[in-house]
């Protein structure tokens, strides 16, 4: 098991990468310094393929646990479901001394985490992780919420967890295009900051792909280092924070134009960063072999779905409504090299809007 | 005018207190730093009676500015009114740069608050509040958030406004009842913390009944000093910030009772007052004449609607599920002299029971 601390002032906390924690989970949360029982938020398929575990050891520690169940998936990441934790924090007798365990996947974390956020304004929480996107992007940074008729993300918080748990062993349930997604989030931190994670997941894919150790601790720990680097300096996303947006602009543009329906959300942000890696070349001068070499990274992935019939004009109008633009400017994040991101404001819309529509009307072909 | 600073590190902001600051809103507010148009959320009385004056000053600094108008009263402070004004920052093209002015009383500006808490992770607001209470006190501390069927206030969060403009000209359209609210809260300043306060009150209260100036702005102004004093110390009410909650336990606990429609917010605090002072003297040798001359001053500022009826068993219940409650114990802030605080949390529960139901049971009489 490795360690890393994501250094945030009084809101630091620990994260755990490696196989065997949810049977620790217990101890270690009491090493920890918590001493009161926490409420479990989790969903059906969570609470069974890995919940007696985590539960054994919790309730040993703490004793009886209580635990709210929500469902799973994107499209119950809403204000419901959120009404559903709040409900069940008060059968539970949860006051502002409680804590929760957001135990699942990246909806549970950031639905549970908005939860925490907000209840009795706002209660500590620790994450627990189960797929490989929870584990590398979100259980770090803090970024809590759930969306809205109007779009993804577009109510929440910055909330810090006090501790994350991602137990590698639980992957191994994991279906390979869930796997694939959340690799696709490492090799976003490797294009932005880290050529040799690049390298290392060439090298190394087929055991990535299986979720050996310590192949996947090896880029679980790097990419999450890149992550708490860079949210260190810009907890809020005032700045820098930004590139961790590489291939999100689009990726985020593409599951909105498709109902959030034909990608995963790792699937749409490979489109994303294979469509900034041609944007880079065009826009910041990255070297034509240096895309390409990522971009084969990322067809070595997993077959990604086509994107033949999704509608360029929706992709376009969603691209205007991205968080990040500003005065209806689209605002990216680029490349100028392989670790070498470049925040870019100033394109011209109407050339940009042709080089999207030419990528979506090419890409699957070229592939 | 007067101006002081609550200091919060990075989150520190200015009150402006005075006569005058609605004509005058845009300029300061152009020398704070805002640059941009803000989106206005109010309720239509306050647009109504004070809206062209803060309108004309905003337009004049910024241009063009967006209203949100949300219905006014506790019981609109609910998450339907927080995704109106949500849906409204989106009509208005609201982005995370984009801030928030909550013009109005506490609901106003509660829900505003945590509106601006949770759109697009936190977006900026300043706070211009029209009524006597929301001037002395929910304007300053940060706490936001709206209530839910299981209570008040129970999702919120901290966040700080960037700026409070009290203008005491605006006092002057408020209802006799309104403004015995606002001065109960400025009785508990002094009650918790000032003596002097409450003698400059028993001196000055036709003037404060009356928002006279220069008496209003000094019992504002003082008020205020006392809550930002506290607050600067424990933001987050992890200690002494308890002692702002003074006849609050009670308080809630009535309005709870009666379903909020009995007494206004400051008329349950009263009562609440009351009642502590008595619990004082019995748990905390508060000396009895000191008891006698806060529940006098209290009892020359309004006729406290009647405790007649409030059942008493539903006031034990809300007790009993307080947020300041730990482990089913209720905690109380009381008084062992006028001007300090006490936390007590190791009341004998049948005891208080008793104590309170006598209470209940006679403070009409005993006016």
């Amino acid at each position: 098991v490795r360690r890393l601390r994501v250094e945030l002032g009084d809101r630091s906390y620990p994260i755990f990468i490696g196989p065997g924690l949810l049977e620790n989970a217990g101890k270690i949360l009491i090493s920890l310094g918590f001493a009161t029982p926490p409420v479990v938020v989790t969903n059906p398929l969570v609470l069974r393929l890995h919940g007696r575990v985590l539960l054994a050891s919790l309730e040993h520690a703490f004793g009886s646990i209580p635990v709210v169940q929500v469902r799973d998936g994107e499209r119950f990441k809403n204000q419901t479901t959120l009404n559903r934790i709040y409900e069940g924090l008060f059968r539970a007798r949860a006051d502002r001394r409680s804590w929760i365990i957001a135990f699942g996947g990246g909806v549970v974390g950031d639905v549970a985490g908005f939860a925490a956020a907000t209840f009795m304004r706002g209660i500590p929480y620790v994450s627990v992780p189960t797929t490989l996107l929870a584990q590398v992007d979100s259980s770090v940074g803090g970024k809590v919420g759930v969306n809205i008729a109007r779009g993804k993300n577009l109510i929440g918080a910055f909330h810090q967890p006090r501790a994350v748990l991602s137990d590698t062993a639980a992957l191994r349930t994991l279906p390979a295009r869930e796997v694939a997604s959340g690799i696709y989030e490492i090799v976003k931190c490797g294009a932005i900051c880290s050529e040799p994670l690049l390298a290392y997941l060439e090298r190394k894919l087929a055991a990535v792909l299986a979720c050996e150790a310590p192949a996947i601790v090896h880029v679980i720990l790097e990419a999450v280092r890149i992550k708490a680097e860079v949210v260190a300096h810009d907890e809020r996303e005032a700045s820098t924070r930004t590139i961790l947006n590489y291939g999100h602009t689009i990726g985020h543009a593409l599951e909105a134009a498709t109902n959030y329906r034909r990608f995963r959300h790792g699937e749409a942000v490979a489109w994303g960063m294979i469509a900034s890696a041609l944007l880079g070349c065009f826009y910041c001068r990255l070297p034509a072999e240096e895309a390409q070499r990522l971009i084969t990274l990322i067809y070595r992935i997993e077959r990604l779905p086509l994107l033949r019939g999704v509608p360029k004009a929706r992709v376009w109008r969603a691209l205007q409504r991205d968080k990040k633009s500003r005065d209806g400017k689209i605002r990216m994040v680029l490349l100028r090299r392989l670790g070498q991101p470049e925040i870019v404001d100033n394109l011209d819309a109407a050339h940009l809007r042709r080089l999207i529509a030419d990528f979506l009307g090419t890409a699957d072909e070229r592939r």
